[in-house]
């Protein structure tokens, strides 16, 4: 058995077919002086060719990705056009008579040296997209062959040193069973596509491997756990195809609850909504049962393209989401970047701590122009459904009351333009910061309702960045403080009568069900593949009994003893059905 | 009138001196290959001779400036050992036979522009590094002369582009009235000097000034406003140095009240302590009538040197202080690097954000072996006066038990190895994280007091980098949820019985006193330089009144209202006064 970190969930039992690594046969002789233009031309010839291709690359994944993954490509492009990267190259031909393959790998081989150096995790990403633009340009200059990939009739598992987001591009994610890789790590822009594109993958695969796998030889592995096995014994195969079977068969019964009404035995409705960024995502969130959309991440209509989208832009697409909701609820959050979103047209500042810098309702207020232009789009989709807006990362009174103000500037406008609108479309805001908690029955006196982001909420609470791995162990959802924060604005909403949803990660997350039961909030909203796990749990865990469970979480001094409270009731409520097994047929829950 | 950024406080009149800027007579020849030799060892000699200025540089201020200064000279030793950077002049010298300060002059503008192209503050600070070193070493090859300063019998007021960390290094700061500079920052190396040394320093100034001024010129400036004047008629001149006497008179007025009995006029004791991060901090400390140390930094014993401080070390340091106070009480903070403070020798991972990543107790719990010689030396010390220990950036039960339970075990040590110590020593939190004031009463439980950080609490509950120059106008103490904060942790504090002080910023701002006083805090602990002035209005503001104070300040809705009504209360102090005039004479308060 072999352990790596897995880094896009699901299992994986296939032949394998092991990448070879990029090696380069270069011209040892320098140029002569008179074939200096030739040189230059056949390296014009190969950025020109590597650009396409890059491209091209950009639009065939269009279909399977979103424009996070798509961005990584751009980054390329931009690297084929560094003058610092290109005149290195230059140089050296022009200066010291190499040939431009020569040149290419040394430039490469330079950058990468330094990147490395500077020992920063961004610069080392960045020296990856560098080696991988470079082995590009190489590879047109040397006139190498594409790596072959096995035919596409037969699936396979592939074993690869390292992967580049261009390789993985080129994969058929049909054929691909799954992927094991000796370095990467989970946050690399290599395992960001492959989660979406539902490609099973470890990484960080234990270098003993390396010596011993080969083409052909059968593989087993489950991206969830990490667990890499070559050779697998028939008993184990048995038992991972019964898993995998298991996984397949309770999506298949979850499926089956899409459209069963959400309530506990005792009667409680929790509206269970999506949080989406795309048209496509609506459909997924659509068949997956979804009561209208809880949050629509509106970024995206601003990171595919390279200018700012206009009015015109926003509104057809904020109205088609309103009109395939068919009178459902639509949360749409104003324009939410900085931290670790960017556009590539609109700089932001470099940061010490992006995190606690120039983000979101920050950025609307210092821009009021594209603010203006967006309340413009969502007041005048409000006309097709059910729409509602939503301000990001609010800290103050005076934000919301001057986010306010101005939204009720741009219904002066549309009114003397004539344009149709909802008069009384409804406002709310995100608490996602400790000081939003704190200030909770203020805010709630200035909007119609809340919606708890707990992401930011548990990272701001408690000082930790969960992406940073030296004490992402620190994030703690479950944390005393955390809860507090949870029930201090379910409480202040409620005295000020307005409604209260959750729509960070926690809200998808089984477990807190009985908290949000406890509490008494309105409405969850969280990723689609969340949505019919919750509704099963929501179906058999009465609103009564979750909260006297919340009173013993509450009371916890440590989050694994919440843990531990919240563990102990799922099994209490699994017990009290088991004398009468569930219908569905479910034997190993 | 010209206008710049205030970087250094106080007034400076008098005649200038312009800095001419760095200009090079580069040889235009190529080397011959038969001279290669010598070109190399002319460059080596240059990097030898280099590195002795700096390390003498070095030498010289540490009598005057922190171990955060004395740091820059080491980035600058550093880069003369850069592979980098090196190969890049050797490979120019070697392969296209550059003469030396050719090649050293080719890759500063090389590796400038390409740090400047990455548009990263922190690169760009490192750009202006290899700029100044580059400099350095050039003089050097060309044996130019230093640039002269103005001879040391006469002060004078320094113009200049911008001003590197060694030319500031090379002036004395007794003969420097104040520095202008058409460039430069707030937070740049040279101005984090300049405070240091207590010269004004205006940056950012209008480049207009640049081709009117001349040395011999009379020039005033304000480095608190960041008012610029050229030649100042006689009005200003007079107006301005009333200002400075009137600045110096409140200072002697002040320094008169250092040993008064801090109290209220209804007899409230509060004992205002120092902040200190050095035993020569102590002096100003003791001589500004602080009530003992209220917050140790322990960092400075950590950065002063090339590797970890022994626990023998640490002790005299720790023992020293100690018996300096005299009984009075010596909070030690344990180490509380990470974030934006670094140690040489003890390689932190790169972070995205280092604010919200691995740093004070989190190292110390995982560092265990650090941290245990460090309580150790404190336990130890705890022998010689009324030593408590402190752990910062606390945000669960688990981290302060875990720290007490280590503390135990250093303590079972020490009483097997016959080593004295106080069995009783207190120990206390530091409150400066949204997730310890909301679980602040069951943290009580744990220790015997609590400190109220200020600085980190308000950036985490409102998730502003203060340092962000494009947010910072957000970081505001005085906003409703930081007051809401500070009243959860005070009223939990004394519920559980124990000492609730504050040792942020907020705690040295006079404005805030009516805040402390009605939540009746037992302690602020300070930078010395706001003793006096925070006692001052101490002696004149009674608890009752500042109790009735703190309700219409814990209403407000917004930080404006907040300090509007502290504002209020300040001038019905004053004015009660008035009818009587105070007996010290103060006529323009």
């Amino acid at each position: 058995m072999t352990q790596g970190i897995g880094a896009s969930a699901g299992i994986a039992i296939g032949k394998c077919f092991v990448l070879p690594n990029w090696e380069w046969d270069l011209p040892e002789q320098k140029i002569d002086v008179a074939d200096l233009a030739r040189e230059f031309e056949r390296l014009y010839e190969g950025i020109r060719t590597s650009k396409v291709e890059i491209e091209q690359m950009k639009d065939e994944l269009s279909e399977v990705v979103g424009p996070d993954e798509r961005s990584i490509f751009d980054a390329h492009l931009a690297i084929l056009d560094d003058p610092v990267f290109m005149n290195e190259i230059q140089g050296m031909i022009e200066r010291q008579y190499k040939a431009a393959e020569v040149a290419v790998k040394e430039a490469i081989d330079h950058f990468v040296t330094m990147f490395d150096l500077l020992d920063d995790e961004y610069m080392k990403e960045r020296a990856l997209d560098i080696r991988d633009v470079g082995n590009r340009l190489l590879k047109h200059l040397l006139g190498a062959p594409e790596i072959t990939l096995p035919s596409d009739t037969q699936p396979y598992v592939l074993v690869a040193k390292e992967l580049s987001p261009s390789q993985l591009a080129h994969l058929n994610p049909r054929n691909v069973l799954g992927i094991a890789t000796f370095g990467g790590s989970t946050t690399s822009h290599s395992a960001i596509m492959a989660r979406a594109l539902g490609i099973p993958l470890v990484v960080s695969v234990d270098d003993e491997l390396e010596e011993r796998v080969q083409t052909g030889d059968v593989l087993l592995l489950d991206g969830g756990s990490g667990f890499v096995e070559l050779s697998p014994s028939a008993e184990l195969i048995a038992a991972y195809a019964r898993i995998k079977q298991e996984q397949e068969e309770e999506q298949a019964r979850l499926r089956g609850l899409a459209h069963v009404d959400p309530s506990t035995p005792d009667g409680k409705r929790l509206r269970l909504s999506a949080n989406i960024s795309s048209l496509k995502e609506l459909e997924i969130a659509l068949s997956s049962g979804a009561h209208g959309v809880g949050l629509f991440r509106t970024e995206f209509l601003y990171m595919d393209r390279t200018r700012f989208p206009k009015e015109e832009e926003q509104f057809e697409v904020y109205r088609s989401v309103a009109e395939k909701l068919d009178g459902g609820p639509l949360v749409i959050r104003t324009l939410d970047i900085g931290g670790d979103k960017h556009l590539d047209y609109f700089e932001l500042p470099e940061e010490e701590n992006p995190f606690l810098g120039y983000r979101a309702i920050r950025i609307s207020l210092d821009r009021k122009d594209l603010f203006r232009t967006q309340l413009r789009a969502i007041l005048r989709a409000s006309h097709y459904g059910d729409v509602k807006v939503m301000y990001p990362l609010i800290s103050s009174v005076e934000e919301v009351r001057e986010a306010n103000r101005l939204l009720r500037e741009a219904m002066a406008e549309l009114e003397a333009e004539g344009k149709p609108f909802n008069r009384s479309m409804e406002t709310g805001v995100m608490i996602e910061l400790p000081a939003a908690v704190m200030i909770a029955e203020l805010l709630a006196r200035e909007v119609d309702f809340f919606s708890i982001g707990t992401n930011d909420l548990v990272q701001f609470t408690l000082a930790v960045d969960r992406m940073n791995d030296k004490i992402s162990h620190l994030y703690e959802p479950y944390h005393p403080a955390v809860l507090r924060m949870l029930r201090t604005t379910v409480e202040a909403g409620r005295r000020q009568g307005i409604t209260v949803g959750v729509c960070g990660e926690m809200a998808g997350d089984p477990a807190a069900l009985p908290i949000w039961l406890g509490l008494n909030v309105d409405g969850l909203s969280m990723s689609s593949h969340s949505i019919l796990q919750v509704k099963e749990r929501l179906l058999r865990t009465s609103q009564e009994d979750s909260r006297s469970a919340l009173e013993h979480v509450m009371a916890s001094s440590t989050a694994a003893e919440a843990k531990l409270h919240l563990q102990r009731f799922k099994q209490e409520v699994d017990e009290r059905e088991s004398p009468e097994p569930a219908e569905s047929g479910r034997g190993n829950g």
